[in-house]
Formats: C-alpha cells, structure tokens, sequence
C-alpha cells in the first residue's frame, strides 16, 4: 500500500506517529489494535523510574531506569517529553524513536494530550492525531461508565475533557473513534498518505533530473 | 472509511481531487479503475467546443459548448483552467466542481500537468497528486511502445517528460504507478486522510467548547 521500493524512493525513513486525544476516549484500545492490524508498526517503548511489575520486560513494556539515570538523561535532552506522576517519572526517550525511524519503520506512540505536545515542540515532523469521542453524550458515558464516581468527580473529568479537545487544533488529522476498527483504518489511510508526501520524493526526482538534463 | 455523519461533522464540504503526471504514465487507467472502486467519486466534465462524436452526451462526456460560448466563460472566469488544441477549446467549468463538493461529494479531476497548476492558482484548496512511473526505464517503454515513432520523437517526448516530473513540486503527493490497484489505493487513502484534516473539525469543535463552557 506505500510506494516502497521503487526508484523513486521516497521510503528510506519511517514516519513517527503521535496518537493522542482526551482521557477516556479509547486511545489505548485502538493502538492495540492498529498494532496487531500493522505488524510493521513499531511502539514506542516508555523509559520509567517505576520498579519492573510481574512478567514485565526492559525494553519491551518500559525502559526501567533508576531515578539518576532517568534524571541525566532529562539533563542531556535524551527526552522527547517526561513527567512525574504518583512519585514516579516516565518519558519518551529520543533515541529510541530515532532508531526506528532510521531503521525506514514507522513507530507510533501513544500519550496524553499534554505529553504530544511536548513531543511536537522537539519533533515537529512528527504525524499528530486526535482521537475524538464520536460525541458528547458517548464521551460522558466512558467518563462515568469507569466506575462509580460521584457527580462532582464525573463534572471536573468532563471539564478536563474539553479543555484536552480544545487542544486538537494542535494536532495535524482529527479522527472520530465511533468504531475501533473504522479508526484505526482512517489512521492507516494517514500513514499511507503520509509516506505519499511529496517532501519525500523531491530530493531523488531533483537529483535524478541533474543526471538526465 | 470517513469520519461521516457525526456530531463534530467535519465532511460538509467536498474534496477536489486533482490527478496529473507525465505524459504517458497512465493517468487516464489509474482515473477510470479509480471510478470504478470508488462509485461516489465524481469525475469532473470539460467544457469543449470541439462538436460530439457518435454516442457521446452533452453533460456526461463533456459540456459541449459554442465557440462564442466557450469565449464568454473565459470572459466571465467561469473556468478553473482553459488550453486551445488543434483548433478547439477545452476547459474545466468552476460551477461543476463547485456544485459537486457543496453538495458533500469529492470530484477528481484527470489533467495534465500545466492545466493542473492553473487549476492550483485558482482553486489552490485542491488535493493535487503526482502520478510518477515506477522507473525511468519504465517511462520510456511507455513513451516507446505507444507506437512506431523515430528516435527523435521518443527523445523529444523524454525531455518533454522529464520537464514535466520536474513540475511534481507544486503538488501535494506524488504516487508511484506501479500496479494499477496499488495507486488508486494510496489515491483512496489520500482521500481518507484528507478528509480527517483538523481544519474541517475545528470550527465545530470550537463552537461546541463554547456552547459547554
């Protein structure tokens, strides 16, 4: 489905894409499944100061650091976002990302809206899209349907949940997540149509016209 | 595969698709298999002055028009791009295309490469994509085989080809035409993604958050 391989070649380099979108829209449920849909796909893996938990493995669930390590490696920008929740730091380490890339595999990384943005001022080349609920009523009924909170924690979810939607406009596609399997085919259309860019073939149509003028 | 009808409704409005590339590579297959797979896809008709041919209906075919007609859209900018050739005109009326996407449907438009940058000054909202072949070599076979021309010509149509590629820079995407189901697959993916760009969600999204807060 891309243009790989030909002489063209606008494939050499993968392409980073940040899926976000508010909490509780099923972000992780449609990265889960667009993996198992694209083999190829590659997820980024957290750096995490949190001890390993059963059956987790270092470099394929978290990169399990030590809270110096995780500290210099914020010092030396090798982040392309961290934050500390619950006495804890997690983060995207850069290098990681850049493997992939240059590998000429796709790596998609799944995070909170906050967090994309971070991502997007140190990798604006990055491919960033929101997840919407297919509406309002749907999103208050995943915000309630967790557990069972009381009116008031239900209100300050669903304000916190327009204030991450009125962040989409950051964000380069927007898609409606009405169907898990119809979202993550619209995500796969935009990856297809990304490595279709023509800032991707220009370099080797240009070279190849010096040769042949 | 769109985000249509929800509530965020960003597919009020119709996408122009418009398709070129070089001389002889396949343009016109890779439109017509297009239709085909796509039944909702319109195909925008031409104005001509040149008269009907047997079976050929006013409308369908083309919008045939008079010569003084044809000089009164001009006149009147009634066309998105307009060529003489071989003592007729041929044009692409604006009403048409406008029609068609304000009535929530996506219109390709089959060009070639001078007409469609015409048609990017005047409607530069367009969706144009680059159809490029799979090889130099490739191109030439094409270019060859067509029939039985001196080398001169099939030189004189290289150039003209390469001329041609070297235009692919104003365009949004460029597709390898190595399989013919395999373009229109990345020409359909295109068309998903560009449905699900932020700009057509925004405005309701933001009209939505202020209704909310």
């Amino acid at each position: 489905m891309t243009n790989k391989e030909c002489q063209w070649g606008g494939e050499e380099r993968g392409i980073l894409i940040v899926l976000s979108g508010p909490s509780g829209v099923g972000k992780g449920t449609v990265c889960s499944a667009l993996r198992s849909m694209s083999k190829d796909l590659v997820y980024s893996v957290s750096a995490t100061t949190r001890l390993p938990r059963e059956g987790e493995i270092d470099g394929v669930n978290y990169f399990f650091k030590t809270r110096e390590q995780f500290l210099s490696m914020i010092d030396n920008e090798e982040l392309l976002e961290w934050a500390e929740y619950v006495g804890n730091y997690y983060g995207t380490p850069k290098a990681f990302v850049e493997q992939t890339l240059a590998s000429g595999k796709d790596i998609i990384l799944e995070i909170e809206v906050q967090g994309a943005l971070k991502v997007k001022e140190k990798f604006p080349e990055g491919v960033f899209i929101f997840l919407l609920p297919p509406s309002i009523d749907e999103l208050q009924n995943r915000i309630t349907n967790r557990g069972t909170e009381s009116e008031e924690t239900i209100r300050k979810r669903m304000t916190a949940a327009v204030e991450e939607i009125s962040l989409s406009e950051h964000y380069d596609y927007i898609i409606v997540n009405d169907k898990v399997e119809a979202a993550c085919n619209r995500i796969r259309s935009i990856m297809v149509a990304e490595h279709c860019k023509k800032e991707r073939y220009l370099p080797k149509i240009k070279k190849w016209i010096e040769e042949v003028l």
